[in-house]
């Protein structure tokens, strides 16, 4: 396997997939479940988010979850930033990878942060500016790339002009995200040839939600454009598999069992990682949203 | 769209899917099934098995099911004939194409048709010679292509040796099914190239489940190696979605989303496949293993 081919899993459960579900965790499970997926392998794990805890109560003890958490060398731990505040307590706590951001949909920008693109790429030079300072790494999110909830399909100029403004301001990696699902395989292409014309594909990302079932063949088609990046969700944390309409992030297992099946490292332990499933699964008293893991534990059953 | 873009799809619901679901469904609601399927622009609809009702209870009515469908032009409805006794009861009432089965597994062949995979070839070659006398197609379905619950791997090889046979015998297309939904995209590509040496992609279809979550990536890694038609199930019938390990075929409604998402033809009308899916699903009352269908109706409400 040459290391043009190895893909690296940003694993976002502990942020994006318990943000988004309805039971809260405490804290030390927290620190566990981090612990647990940056020993199971993942190349860098979301450990939480500085933002009001008005707008995310899941997120309020992200300080202490980032204290708590015993740093395995190699990892990342990226942590949400989206002003000035965020960054300051993340770095307070020892953050040294933050996130911003943007969204790819002018409507979705104003509903989810209350701002134009413009305004928002604007709030985050300064985190940007400040963390370039201090040798802290910026990733940027870019949401509703392949579809808006109030827009319907985007553009993939849009995208890519939001991207490359993010990529501009100091953004490592973008990760570009079909935030709502809808995309195909073959619009994701599309979408990634545009933004590629701005951003070279080793910087981007692909952040696919599953909620019309396409997030595997979109990563597959993002391969095949030279993506070697990729977010997913342990467990599928972030969207309840019992509930109409699940939409949450694709699950870590899914992925690395399709990589790794099809010969491409992940460096990700399949027996830890199910581990780590399992472990969130019985904290939030819920089923696994993988297929892998449910079909494991059918197998083993 | 040019017409070697084009996909069919084989909608397996009323026979694969049916057949593994617990709960019967009465003649008159398997005939409209099968109807709206076609309405809904499905290539050919597989409406049946004439097999023993000792083995497969829920199919004992096919015969009053084929005499009952009001059958649409152009589209195929082939029925499971493993025998000379199924293939005479198919034909005395109207089939027009017949499906017999084999597998890649000699173990999975010994324990699901109780006989040597040579054996198996033996006993479907009189049905394939009555079928060429009169003029009755004659499909090949193969299984455990990708894996088999006892023997693990398969190796293309072996997948390639019983799918030339076949062919050879007759049959005008060949299904390659991962019964066991176990494979992954490059796994089904390099199978496909074994595969594909002996007998022209264009004789060939993909039939994936969905138990690793792998069915659509690998319908997609089929499609670029030349397959332009796949089998699948309206609602994923056959694995029901809220049991643990659900394997069912990959949800009709998810690939043909996918497929015209990505501009590639299908002839199937979403609104009026989702019409059938909601229909069966009632008549189930289960839920549909179909993402697309659940966001749908999550949207709907």
């Amino acid at each position: 396997m040459s290391g043009s081919e190895a893909v690296r899993i940003v694993e976002v459960g502990p942020r994006d997939g318990l943000q988004n579900e309805k039971v809260a965790v405490s804290t030390e499970t927290k620190i566990a479940l981090i612990e647990k997926l940056a020993e199971a392998g993942c190349a860098a794990v979301e450990a939480g988010a500085f933002v009001s805890p008005k707008w995310v109560p899941q997120m309020a003890d992200s300080g202490d979850v980032f204290r708590g958490v015993r740093r395995k060398e190699g990892v990342a731990y990226p942590v949400l930033t989206p002003n000035m505040k965020g960054f300051e307590a993340a770095t307070a706590v020892g953050a040294t990878e933050v996130a911003i951001f943007g969204a790819a949909s002018e409507s979705f920008s104003q509903r989810n942060i209350n701002c134009s693109i413009a305004e928002s790429l604007e709030r985050f030079r300064p985190v940007a500016e400040a963390a370039a300072e201090r040798g802290v790494r910026v990733r940027g999110y870019l949401s509703c790339v392949l579809g808006c909830p109030y827009e319907g399909r985007i553009a993939p100029a849009a995208v890519a002009e939001v991207a490359r403004a993010l990529f501009e301001m100091g953004c490592y990696e973008i990760s570009l995200g079909d935030t709502i699902g809808v995309g195909t395989p073959r619009e994701t292409a599309a979408m990634l040839n545009a933004v590629a014309a701005h951003v070279p594909a080793a910087r981007l990302a692909g952040h696919f939600h599953d909620t019309y079932g396409q997030a595997l063949a979109n990563i597959w088609a993002a391969y095949d454009e030279g993506v070697r990046v990729f977010d997913s969700s342990v467990a599928g944390l972030g969207g309840c598999p019992y509930a109409k309409g699940a939409s949450g992030n694709v699950a870590t297992e899914d992925v690395v069992y399709s990589l790794e099946g099809s010969g491409v490292s992940t460096g990700v332990d399949m027996d830890r990682l199910i581990a780590a499933s399992r472990f969130i699964c019985a904290a939030l008293d819920r089923a696994p949203a993988s297929r892998v893991a449910a079909a494991l534990a059918a197998k083993a059953a």
